[in-house]
């Protein structure tokens, strides 16, 4: 069997003039980044700006588990299908992180025969943005320390910094630092750390920001600090965000390429799904929409964070409206929520299979409670058997939603074939009536305690001390108006990642609630975020190697 | 008067496409950047193997003073004063490092009218290159962290770690650092540190490196840190290699850009000139001599560094036979090291031109000690009288040396025509015999001792109790066959900076040792090196802004 890097590198590309031109995007809004990458000038978006937008379809997934789900490949295969439908459509998907590549994770640019290309450059460096992000960032960092070596004129209490800094690499020994020692010449020495780039706040923002003035604007608005009588401290402050925008000013144009079947992707901007809202750029779905009949997105994580955060966050934001949502599942992942073992997964087991379809269809209660129709993929693997199969068509039958087995792992557009059918037919037949879950006016703790009961089941919501406190300071400061981005675990609709299946009569404990005026959300944390990886005993980098003729090998 | 970056924004450019026609490079060869950057394929190599090489023509200069000399205009300038005479011409130059363009410094792709385009791009993130180099570098500084982590199965001595890591900014505040705090999840604690990027062993490797292969095995080569019982530990034997050069697979091949003139320029790595050898990649110099009759290159910092590296360890690794140097000189520099202050450059002053003087003579002296012809570009300032121009020439022809006044800034190749007929009249009628000043094989303090009475003047060099210990610990360790890169401040030929002119019967202090096992060379240190620059009071950055439009204001 091939591994999903041979398939990439046998694939035959198109030029990616030749995809732009199937969208007809005029050659001078196109920049080549070598044959078949490029960037699409905001210019785009200008021209199209009466243009009608397509159909927006949000893959999305139930609480992932050990198994797997294949969301990217779901979302690709989609995409190809629809293609092969006749159906102009358009892909928009998140781009990847290079730290986790070389760590344990292989490629997120989908699998097998079902996958967006170069995939060796999409997974590296791709177009630069996540270099310009780490930049971006990482300047405005440097600035905050230097105006505390210059005299501290904003009075900023060197104990009260917020704002970290970033690589874009797996790197534990980064999370816990102090900076600054080696005497006066050599800044001020305080304690800070890194993150990831993929949790940059900024990384945030390019993913919300409507154009380069919003995320000047955005990146001005950045909380880096609080002065020693409680005061924030903005970018805007430390005369930041122009430059920042500068360097970015590249990284906010979406990056056009193709999947292995030829269907335009864009794939741009990539937050975490955790401390941020996990979805493509605002402004990569937009073009997507204004170019496609259809545009097929996804978000991070399962349906009670990824597509909870992509209607509360990035449609309020955009003024999107979503108009049907696939959530993926599989016959293993489900059985595994039923309380199955990963080394049982292969064995027909009917009884798990029905109590782990509860986390299905719970998330079909949650994405019906945003208006929004709902369609299940089977992400098919060998291992299913027929009267598995044959349970899930029945039991979403009864709940009047669409199901289809998707065999785009395996046989790419042809294997989604009836998934686009059927996701067609859902949003000719059944209307979205979007809406979201809560009005941004809202009390902070009310918001969070939608989302708890109506989106995750939970019974109450509690407050640490620490929590208690920062709800106050933030209300006090005025940002009490923020929407919410809940960073919780993702294996679980509970905040215990143990519970699996459908939890009841839990409560969420909050824990501490951060500040990201510049993306303009509060993210309320519930259990402990990890926005640094670690790398294995063993990295998967030692295994990566290229050879005399620039063939990769081991990568993915 | 225009700023350089109202100049370069007006200036009309040719798609970089038709720039690589006229060096008759295939568009297979080509990979563009937008349409204005392109990477060449290494296979224009081995394509142009059997190509006869141009003449290579370095540009050098006094040593640096407050006044300024302008090597890099007179570079660009020279390539297109050429280029009107209707040579072929390739320009090979430095990229410029992001850092500092937020700093104090502008930009660094030439000045006035004679500059490489598009100079935002090039002094942004350009390529990608510094973005790759810093990944590979701070990939290789986890794996070692991750080493310590993971049970330090190569008995790493944790205070023993000689591999910081790196960020392409100004940042002192990473200068001195602590990591791997936060208890035992969270990495081994110990001191570290971050230099710039243009101060990665990696940069100096990329510059060096004949291929993608002689990368990866110079990579695997660097000295990352010592065993407890003393012993190196290479990034190989962390089997970092391999992913370092995944990484660094694009940043390899040379960037073809244009200057305001369209002559074809190739701007392709940038090492520090201080604790590496300051100049742009092998790979860009040897591609530009295959498609040139005359390539136009530059060094760093002064003659006694830049020049020295450039033929000591350049042109020795690459088997480079330079044909001519030019050594650029102001009059105000040349007053400068007669003594006169920055307030009064302005005022004509024959005697301290006179003995000013005496530093150019002394460079002129050295270059001819390589064998190689040398001319003289007086960069002109509106305040050289014409008496002292007169002195400079005179002077000069009494050496036979050629003299050429260059006014390449303010008019662009026109304003470089006798500077350019001098130099294809030096080349013509001055054979160069290019020599190496000493052999690789000597001894270390021999090599040292060469180097300063050679081409410094000194009478002596001490070795401080430090330097003595590393010297021995890299003969017992079979490193002492490197040659060296002498790290010195480049503001005179001794290692006192005060010391202007041409100081004598001075002793240079060596206080350290390292080894750059990778780039193939021992760093002998003098004085203390700065390999990660701060911000001023108020940094450049909070001045930089761009528009709705895109247009840039306040950088550089």
């Amino acid at each position: 069997m091939k591994t999903d890097i041979q398939i990439a590198q046998q694939a035959e590309l198109k030029p990616i003039m030749d995809i732009a031109s199937t969208l007809s995007i005029p050659a001078e809004e196109v920049e080549l980044y070598g044959n078949y990458k490029a960037k699409i000038s905001l210019k785009a978006l200008e021209r199209l700006q009466d243009q009608q937008e397509g159909k927006l379809i949000l893959v999305t997934a139930i609480n992932p588990t050990p198994a797997g789900e294949g969301k990217t490949t779901t979302t690709v295969g989609l995409g190809d299908a629809l293609n092969k439908l006749g159906k102009k459509v358009v892909i928009a998907l998140r781009e990847p992180s290079l730290g986790p590549s070389f760590g344990v994770k292989g490629g997120a640019a989908g699998g097998g025969y079902a996958q967006v290309v170069p995939m060796e450059d999409i997974n590296l460096h791709f177009t630069g943005d996540f270099h310009a992000i780490t930049s971006a960032h990482n300047l405005l960092a440097a600035m905050l320390d230097n105006s505390l070596q210059q005299g501290n004129p904003l009075n900023i209490d060197p104990r009260q910094v917020v704002f970290r800094r970033v690589v874009d690499l797996n790197d534990r020994a980064l999370r816990n630092t102090i900076i600054g020692l080696g005497g006066r010449n050599n800044g001020v020495p305080r304690e800070s750390g890194f993150d990831i780039t993929v949790a940059s706040e900024i990384m945030a923002i390019l993913c919300l920001a409507k154009d380069l003035m919003d995320l000047k604007e955005r990146c001005g608005r950045i909380v880096v600090a609080y002065t020693y009588d409680g005061k924030p401290v903005t970018a805007a402050e430390l005369e930041a965000a122009g430059s920042m925008a500068v360097l970015m000013k590249d990284a906010i144009k979406p990056n056009l390429v193709q999947t292995l079947e030829h269907t335009p992707a864009f794939v741009h901007g990539g937050p975490f799904a955790n401390i941020a809202h996990g979805c493509n750029s605002v402004i990569a779905t937009q073009v997507a929409l204004k170019l496609g009949d259809y545009c097929v997105t996804e978000a991070g994580f399962g349906a009670d964070l990824g597509a909870e955060k992509f209607f509360n966050l990035k449609c309020r934001f955009a003024d999107l409206k979503p108009a049907c949502t696939v959530i993926v599942a599989t016959v293993r992942a489900l059985k595994s929520h039923g309380g199955v073992k990963k080394e049982d997964l292969g064995q027909e087991n009917l009884s798990a299979l029905a109590k782990g379809f509860e986390n299905l269809e719970k998330h079909l209660e949650n994405v019906a409670k945003f208006g929004v129709p709902a369609v299940v993929a089977i992400n098919a693997f060998p291992t299913d058997t027929k009267e598995e199969l044959n349970y899930l068509y029945q039991r979403c039958h009864e709940l009047g939603i669409e199901v289809a087995l998707s065999e785009v792992w395996a046989k790419g557009g042809q294997g989604g074939l009836e998934l686009a059918e059927k996701v067609v037919k859902t949003i000719e037949n059944k209307e979205s009536k979007f809406q979201v879950l809560y009005e941004s006016r809202e009390p902070i703790k009310d918001k969070i305690q939608k989302i708890v009961q109506e989106v995750y089941g939970g019974r109450d919501v509690a407050f640490t001390a620490e929590a208690e406190k920062h709800i106050q300071r933030f209300n006090e400061l005025g940002y009490s108006d923020l929407p919410i981005c809940m960073a919780k675990t993702q294996y679980s609709l509970s905040d215990d990642m143990t519970k699996n299946g459908r939890p009841s009569d839990f409560t969420v404990t909050v824990r501490e609630v951060r500040l990201s005026a510049g993306a303009g959300f509060l993210v309320v944390i519930t259990g402990s975020i990890m926005t640094m990886p670690g790398l294995p005993k063993r990295p998967a980098a030692c295994a990566i190697d290229i050879d005399e003729q620039g063939k990769i090998v081991g990568l993915f």
